[in-house]
């Protein structure tokens, strides 16, 4: 079914990101694609914060949204488009960290509905600790 | 314990607001805040959407996280700062839109724990449709 | 596509939940089926309880569950077969009440997937509190 | 001040677990208590089944709902009592399996709230496949 190299998943996914307005205005980056996983990184700065001046719950859920969409995408055929039927987001610790970044990972993978689990790190340097976490289920749609 | 008019809770929220960084980078407003519920409103424009155009999860999200901790703050005591422990929501149909309004109601007021749910709107003029629906907890913190 | 009358949903509905062993086990039953909204009621007794003598979450969430899925039913077709995809519930006040009511309530359906409320309530005689709120996705599957 | 000795924990949450009235009912055990994390089974029977002779999705949350509880009071003090706040459950696959194990983890424990992160696995002899994933919150009660 799949005839695509990996190369080509991965080519598809960044498209699809580079077309998401709001990626592009948060400031959110694709940093690693691989089958079933996608890590999105967001940097601390004042356009995303909330009131106390840390990332916003909004933000943090932005990218962990879109690292579950694309990480389902990685195991979809070319043409499908994945939606996010609805998803649940703990936040565990105050987005203090200069930088956050959304690791999502595909746990079931079915004919029309995708489950991903989702981890959110704020990461200082070398060092990283968790401080969401996100449990997402995905549509897959058909554009053919 | 509260002594405040519901004028001076109004403005509180309002500064509260006005604090986000994010609230403003997205074309957010407050609409209206009452006693147990508040709305945000969100105008549809490139820098907030996903991969077809449409108002991305990530936003709709944002603005029903935001009206629920409002909401949850018009019910507190001054000084009390809510934090959204965790929220689910479910995107029932695409947010096409021009205009979207996320509308969040306190349905349980603890002493620590809020719960509050939330519809968002897609508003098309006179009329409107339901798009999402969330169901949020907050933590009461006290800065005091 | 419907050509049932109600009265043949209503019996569709009874028997399905008449062939849940956990139903009969736990004591629960159907009593009110309506288009879009089904009620399913359960009282105390100790083969039900958690550790503090209180209506368990498990119990809770089973009849919220249950209610949900008839709910849904009511809106489908004949040989239609609601499954829960996923819910999440919120657990307000302690289960102390003699008895509980789970109200569902459809609030969207689609082709393949249908988003129910329901609202748990501890009921006193006449007088009644909500203690949980629950939001569930649930997919139709078709045995035809 | 934790004093207790990690077998005194045991002895602690198998009572609580022990005063259950719906894990007896349901036939559920305790097969494994470590630090931040706990086991409960569940073995099919026509007692805990849904309309399609499956071990019915109440009963699978129950066992979810309950590991979660107890892994949380592996990591709280004497005397605290884990109370579930709300939990989210994706259910991935049918309940078809003869045996059902819900193993749950602490993934942040808090002065006030607790995050567990819940795999519930079918079980056919040697052979385990996850079945369903919760995630849920607690609140930390102390009846001291």
């Amino acid at each position: 079914m799949v005839s695509e190299s990996f190369d080509q998943v991965r080519a598809r996914v960044q498209a699809s990101f580079d077309r998401q307005g709001l990626m592009k205005h948060l400031g959110a980056e694709l940093v690693n694609i691989e089958p079933g996983t996608v890590t999105v990184r967001l940097t601390h700065r004042p356009e995303i914060t909330q009131q106390d001046g840390f990332i916003h719950a909004g933000a943090t859920s932005s990218i962990a949204d879109t690292a579950g969409g694309y990480a389902a995408m990685t195991v979809m055929d070319p043409g499908d488009n994945p939606l996010t039927v609805e998803y649940k987001i703990n936040l565990m610790s105050p987005a203090r960290a200069p930088v956050l970044e959304a690791v999502a990972t595909v746990i079931r993978s079915g004919r029309t509905l995708t489950v991903c689990s989702v981890e959110v790190f704020g990461v200082y340097g070398d060092q990283r600790s968790i401080i969401a976490a996100s449990q997402q289920t995905l549509y897959r749609a058909n554009e053919t």
